[in-house]
């Protein structure tokens, strides 16, 4: 069964086509343009109720929210492709804390700064110097963080690239390319060689390739 | 060996133990009084970076953020206790994606009242009106949502209890009593019936005689 993926060219739906190419599964893409409102289509909804991306349907199998579809993928298909989810269950809890460490405390103020100055003009949102000064501040903290753990190990969790890592691609991309920020990568050592080492996986090159960013 | 959580007097650190307690696993509390800054402790951030709760000891395993902690134990310890997490693939797929939906949609309006409505004189916050009533819209709808999931199954998945539900317990208790909001969740028959269910586990009576909320 081919695997269907709503909007591709958005950050969320790129951590669950990342992981689909890492776990070799095949899958099509569904276009849904965020700005002209697709995503709150009576149609949609019926998918994802509250109008977000992304969803996939497997055969009559709905799924949605990135991190859910990523876990279910990693586990359903364990010997195929990469493996992403540990060799121990102490490992695998420590690569499900890294996802939400990813989720709650690295992406707010990162996806802020993205809509403050690569979104605002679409969105019609004047960009607020003080809110950027203060994403800034704040994602500074957690990646200080970040460089103290991978003083210590190539990836998050041990010596291989696991959904811990993956789910810091795309917003981590926006940070490395779009926003001009990049120094704040470059400037820590360990930080600059994990991203270089993650994002140089051809399942990365490839997503980039063939989906590229809205704005 | 017992695990050690640290911070049972808050809401996430509740949602650590009322699983902890659903699975038979033998537990003891550390007290953490973030109002006294004992999470920004040189001895507490070497075992949480970031310097937020919960986190737990089990021998000299570490491990952080609720939701992963959660999903560690009910998987490590699938057949003791109440089974948490599914009885097949998909059901567990299903479960993790309403534990995000529980982190990214219904939390955060919700936290920001608590943060508004009860911290508030505690934090020297002034109580927001506008954004008070910014986050009573915002999770109205997100309640509109799960109004009609509900009205398909008793739980969030299925019909059994399970982390989906779980992991709603201490925010949602906030709603129930402390905020003067219930009326969200009575207005709302199908909300108002899981209430129920899952607010009388003896699991989650025990937390609550247990460890009072700080404010």
């Amino acid at each position: 069964m081919v695997v269907k993926v709503y909007g591709p060219a958005y950050g969320s739906s790129k951590r669950v086509i990342a992981c689909l190419i890492e776990k070799e599964i095949e899958y099509e893409v569904v276009n849904i343009d965020l700005f002209k409102g697709e995503n709150k289509t009576q149609e949609y909804l019926k998918l994802q109720p509250f109008g977000v991306l992304p969803v996939i349907q497997d055969g009559d199998f709905t799924l949605y929210e990135s991190r859910a579809i990523m876990r279910y993928y990693a586990e359903k298909y364990k010997s195929q492709g990469t493996d992403l989810y540990g060799k121990t269950m102490e490992e695998k809890g420590l690569i499900d804390q890294w996802v939400e460490v990813e989720a709650h405390n690295f992406q707010p103020p990162l996806y802020d700064l993205v809509v403050q100055l690569l979104f605002a003009s679409k969105l019609g949102v004047t960009p607020d110097q003080n809110r950027i000064k203060e994403d800034e501040e704040k994602l500074a903290r957690v990646l200080d963080v970040y460089e103290e753990r991978l003083s210590k190990s190539k990836y998050l969790v041990g010596d291989s690239f696991s959904l811990a890592d993956l789910s810091h691609l795309p917003f981590t991309q926006y940070l490395a390319s779009g926003l001009g920020k990049e120094y704040m990568i470059r400037d820590r050592k360990h930080v600059s060689e994990w991203w270089d080492a993650i994002s140089n996986r051809p399942s990365w090159r490839k997503v980039l390739q063939l989906y590229p960013a809205p704005v």
